[in-house]
């Protein structure tokens, strides 16, 4: 497989997340390889040449990069691998538009330097302490209470709007008791605004809690179905937004959420 | 202040860390607004509008875009704004280096059409159920096991390496009553090959505790030193690898361990 670097004096997310995103445009595979905190002109030279023994078919590699020192980025620019600079791309005509210089001193996104960051820790420890219905009590410190079977992804979703979008977000799971009669408990209901539900399909459901515990009434495709058709029946009779998360990722579900729920993302 | 759109047919997470990348590189502050899921013609021609009528001071609004269909992208391409593509920009440069056209069919990041993406979520429960110690039944299925005082960092960090690089990693307080005579329980000591540990600032975290129980002796500062003192000392006796998190975010944090454990990142 032709292989592709990523490359980057910080963590590499940002190059990780640009170069993976623009080849699954392309149905080929690659070797991926990262490498992070590329720092001095040692390692920058250690990496080039790395990269240098990496033709395959004769084709040289591909390498993606977001290097904020300039003598580091020069280092592997000169290197035998195909380049693609995210930073410098958008930088230049970007300076050109805003009229002023960019300050290339730190990387800082997935710095710690930015004031939102302790608020996304808080928001991380909320879930956290908040999840699966764990405690009822500090709700109204809620952004976003997600409600649902259990297994229906509620806590990926909830940890995933806390660390990527800074969201507070606290969880309830509708047990297999709370099924006859189902209603909303009275502490939810007093801040219904805030709720989303989640639903899922049945079939999906049986098979997740399956692998959990195999052959349990918990398990059974009877019991899903009814559960599910329970909180459903819920959604729409008391009018709580919800989407079914059987066929979409953790990214996709919270994405959709903040999008009906109007709640903006906070951005590190 | 100058607005900037970050603007997907897909999830916009793409969109948001690239401009926000980008941008972090200026000193300057700017109104970010996201608009993910444009995935017909009327919202695009909506959000166009929008855009349209974003001028501050006589200036565009900025729009960073993500988009993979076409006639969606011409739309948003049309508007007032000034427009910063990441796919485009990269994928036609690409097309002639792989000598095959793009498939821009769907969005493939962030999707779970992903085969990997069933080993996150499972990375993810692991995380959760391995979380503080709660279980040391199950570290042979660790890839990383994260140790440290209390408060130091370990539960959001194990949850970022399972979520963001599909790493499951469990983790383990030393805890107050461990202090005297501290040592690796026999249960890590078998795993201490998969063993990194982290430790803090005493004075930061003498902060963090007081946050969370204020005037207890777990916060006082005496404590934290005498905490972190004991912690470093074992690090060092039994040659564990370990950070400071003090001054570093999650994103730092994580990818600095898997750089020195010489892990790969899973990605997805």
């Amino acid at each position: 497989m032709r292989k592709v670097f990523y490359i980057s004096d910080g963590t590499a997310i940002t190059a990780e997340i640009l170069g993976h995103a623009v080849l699954s445009q392309f149905e080929i595979e690659f070797e991926q390889i990262t490498i992070p905190f590329v720092e001095t002109i040692d390692k920058a030279t250690e990496v080039a040449e790395q990269i240098n023994n990496s033709f395959f078919n004769q084709q040289p590699a591909l390498v993606f990069h977001s290097i904020v020192d300039e003598a580091i980025r020069d280092v592997i620019d000169q290197c035998n691998g195909i380049s693609y600079d995210f930073l410098n791309t958008f930088v230049a005509p970007l300076e050109k538009q805003l009229g002023v210089k960019a300050q290339p001193k730190t990387h800082r996104t997935h710095g710690i330097a930015n004031e939102a960051y302790s608020s996304r820790i808080d928001a991380i420890n909320y879930s956290l302490d908040n999840d699966d219905g764990i405690s009822l009590k500090h709700l109204e410190k809620a952004e976003l209470i997600l409600v649902g079977v259990s297994r229906c992804g509620k806590t990926p979703s909830s940890l995933y709007l806390a660390m990527q979008f800074g969201i507070a977000t606290a969880n309830y799971p509708f047990i297999c008791e709370d099924m006859e009669n189902l209603k909303l408990p009275p502490e939810l209901k007093k801040h219904k605004a805030k709720i989303f539900g989640l639903t899922i399909d049945p079939f999906r459901l049986h098979e997740i809690r399956t692998q959990r515990r195999a052959d349990s009434k918990y398990a059974s495709f009877r019991q899903c179905r009814a559960e599910v058709k329970e909180v459903e029946m819920l959604y729409r009779r008391e009018r709580i937004p919800f989407i079914d998360t059987t066929k979409h990722s953790v990214e996709e579900i919270t994405a959709k959420i903040l999008d009906i729920a109007g709640l903006k993302r906070k951005m590190f």
